[in-house]
This record gives C-alpha cells, sequence and structure tokens, in this order.
C-alpha cells in the first residue's frame, strides 16, 4: 500500500474551545480512514485567551490581531502547510492571518458558500446567522452578492437577543437558553423569508441539531472540515446530510 | 477581576484523533468557565501518523518514540509550561517525551490510580482494560501495586477479542462492534473478580458510555481532563461522575 504524505494543517481556534472541538469532530467523523494513520495531522492552536472578536469589531474591545498573527506564525513554525480558523469573526482578520504565515488559509464563508450550490435556494434569499461581529464586517454579505444570492439579516432586536443571545449562551455552557434562542432566531428568518439559513458562526451548529426549519441550513463548521480534508488530500466519506452539504461532493 | 495567567497545555495526541477529542471535550467540560478567556490555552499536536504504540511494543513494528520526541519539542517551541499525552501506550515512551521536552509532563496512569482511591474498591482487585502494548510495559500493574491494589488482567482471548478488537474497532469507526466488544470485556472481567475497572486506553471511554457493571470504572481520560485543568491554574467544575471521579477534588 502507497501512503500517501496527508498535509498538516494548522488550526487557529479557542474561540471558543466548543466551536473549535465541532470543527475537529467533523475533520475526524468526515474523513474515511480505517486507520490512525489515515486521519488528517493537525495542530492546534487553542487560544481562548485571544481578545473578543466580536468586542473588537463593534464595541471598541482589544483587537484579537497580535495574537491571530502570532498564532499563524506558531503554526507555521509547528510545521503547518496550510490553515484554518475555527471562527467566523476572526476571518476579519483573514489578511493579517494569511500574512503571518505564509501560508495558504482557507476562508470559511468561501467554503459555506460553496455550499450553497448543493441546496435549493428558491429565491435566492440567504440568512446570515453570525455575531453582530461577522455581521459589521460584511464579509458575507459580500460573498453572498458575489456569487448570486440575496443576503438577509435578522432585524436588530433578534439579532442581538436571540443570535448573539445563543452565541453569549453557548460560551457560558448554558446549553438549554442557548439552543432556545437560536431556534427563535431561525424561525425569525424563516419568517422573514429566507431560503436558506447560513450558520456562520461556529458556535451554531452546536445548537442547531434538533430544529427541523424547512429550508436548508448550511452548516460552515461542516464545510469548513470538508474543505481541510480536500486540502489534506485525505479520503473524504460520503456525506448524508444533505440539507448541509452539496451532493456533488 | 483580576485575571490570573492559566498555564498553556501542550497536548501530544492523535493517537487516536478521536480519543484526543475526547480528552479535549473533557477539558472544556470540566472546565469552570464562563467565557472563552477562562478556558485553557491548549496547543495539540494531533499527529496519527505516529507509528502504532502497541504494534511497536508487541509486534516488532516501528518505534513512535521519534515522532513522539519531535512531538513534545515541538510542543515546547509553540509555548506549552507543561505536557499531557491523549494515548495511554504512548506513556511507555514517558521518559523519551520529558526528557525531549524539557517540561513537566502528567503522566495518565498517576492520574487514574489517584481517581481510585475515590471510590470503593472492596477487595482491593482492579482490572486493567488496555491495550496489549500498556499491558506488555506494565506501567499501570506496577503503579498499581505500589498503590496497594491487585491488578487484574483480563485471559489472552478475552484481551485479543474483546479489548484489543474493541479498540481497533473504534479506530476504523465501527463504533456498534467496538461497544460490544468492550462490554463483553468488562463482563468478563466483573466476573473474575474485578472490584473496579481501570479504562486505561484513552479510546475505551467512548464506548462504555451505556453500561452499566455494578462496579466503579474509573474513566483515565477524565482523570487526565482534571489533572491538566489542575495543573493549568483554572477552576474545575463540580463533577457528578461519582463512579469515575474521587469525591474529594
Amino acid at each position: 500500500m502507497t501512503q500517501v504524505r496527508l498535509k498538516r494543517l494548522g488550526l487557529l481556534g479557542g474561540m471558543g474551545p466548543s466551536a473549535t472541538l465541532d470543527v475537529l469532530q467533523k475533520i475526524v467523523e468526515l474523513t474515511d480512514a480505517n486507520t490512525d494513520q489515515q486521519h488528517l495531522p493537525i495542530i492546534v492552536w487553542n487560544l481562548p485567551q485571544i481578545p473578543d472578536r466580536t468586542a473588537s469589531l463593534v464595541g471598541g474591545g482589544a483587537s484579537p490581531a497580535p495574537l491571530l498573527a502570532a498564532g499563524a506564525r506558531g503554526l507555521r513554525q509547528a510545521g503547518a502547510d496550510y490553515i484554518s480558523i475555527a471562527c467566523n469573526t476572526a476571518h476579519h482578520w483573514y489578511d493579517v492571518i494569511r500574512a503571518a504565515s505564509c501560508l495558504p488559509v482557507i476562508h470559511i464563508a468561501d467554503t459555506a458558500i460553496e455550499a450553497l450550490a448543493g441546496v435549493e435556494v428558491r429565491r435566492g434569499q440567504v440568512a446570515i446567522m453570525a455575531t453582530a461581529g461577522t455581521i459589521a464586517s460584511g464579509f458575507y454579505q459580500s460573498r453572498l452578492l458575489r456569487a448570486g444570492y440575496i443576503p438577509l439579516l435578522p432585524h436588530r432586536s433578534v439579532q442581538d437577543e436571540a443570535v448573539s443571545g445563543a452565541i453569549a449562551h453557548a460560551k457560558a455552557g448554558r446549553w438549554p437558553e442557548a439552543v432556545r434562542a437560536v431556534s427563535h432566531g431561525v424561525e425569525h428568518v424563516v419568517a422573514r423569508g429566507a431560503d436558506a439559513v447560513l450558520l456562520a458562526c461556529t458556535e451554531l451548529p452546536l445548537l442547531v441539531r434538533g430544529l427541523q426549519p424547512h429550508v436548508p441550513m448550511i452548516d460552515a463548521n461542516r464545510a469548513l472540515a470538508h474543505a481541510c480534508i480536500r486540502h489534506a488530500g485525505a479520503r473524504q466519506r460520503a456525506d448524508p446530510v444533505m440539507a448541509q452539504e452539496p451532493t456533488g461532493r
């Protein structure tokens, strides 16, 4: 048996740690491996001390850029061949991370929008469920428009209470409250006319497992996991989660 | 609020990747945190390409020592203050890892045997459920004897089919087969007179969730997670899993 050398992934994470675990879990589950050795080599930089991304973008908090850049350099030193970031909001500093690492960096929004191609989006209206920081940064809106979709945001009050509220609950480990809040948020965007929902904060896929919202939901973590496996050169498992993954993979 | 600087954990893992995820999950769950920033900073060296530990110890396979040492050096370079190893069998090379990293290294068997103190072990007979490599290395047996317990091993055929078999199934993602095999192994050691069962392979705690074996089971991953949190200087959550954790923590 010839052994293919798999590329080594550098995962910039800890923002928060549960979201990093969700991405890692999906990478392991979606890799078609029979032995340890066929799984992706990964260095994880799980640094929850990186200043809050949304607080920096919309609240005037400390910038996470220096620690993100330090993590990117550390991952390169640790032998990473490419980088992924297990936090949507941190992608606001995508260029900083790419420059600091001098490595290819997968963009989670590119992978999520690619995954939209595999589901039915009737009138093209795609709701973005994300932190206030990701919304303020605008990288999902611009990419959706470029791909021919109409970005749809929750009303400000729903964003604050349901979406941002759910994320805060999740980060504090208050799971029932988080699930209730996010299910209210999904109902709201569907009532506003969303044909699909982008789960564009890495904490959110943890919260929607029981929901049946009648429109496809794209799990950005899952899309990122697929992209990481492809980029490593490993084999992907067939993914039965049709509503969250394109059929063409 | 004064912010305590938490020590940075270097986790040597990927042996296999699911076991590493289980340890990480337990660290996150058992840390008493309300924000990301109160969670442990962790660098994970998840390298499934490290040669199989048991194959090296009992089958004449390639030694994992060079890659374990390289990982230990890499974790030190990445700023780790101390190291844990998310693989019981790899602890055969504990001295190599400590020498290569020049850092404190938590020994999973020390944490598991410490956890035994919190449960009732009537006649002192403790079964070791582990890989053939861990059994051959003997570091659990020697520590149990030193702590006043009587180590009890499965019969060779049960070791091969139930314990080693379950671990191989788990590494290949064949979960139902793995759970069936391990439950046969637990029944066997309880019938042989075990007063407590040490789950001394990091894959095993994933497989015993539904079992009710009438004797306490010590989850070495969980004991390791508690030790990592303590060593970091973070706050531990109260742990309701009485059968797996000492009350005194």
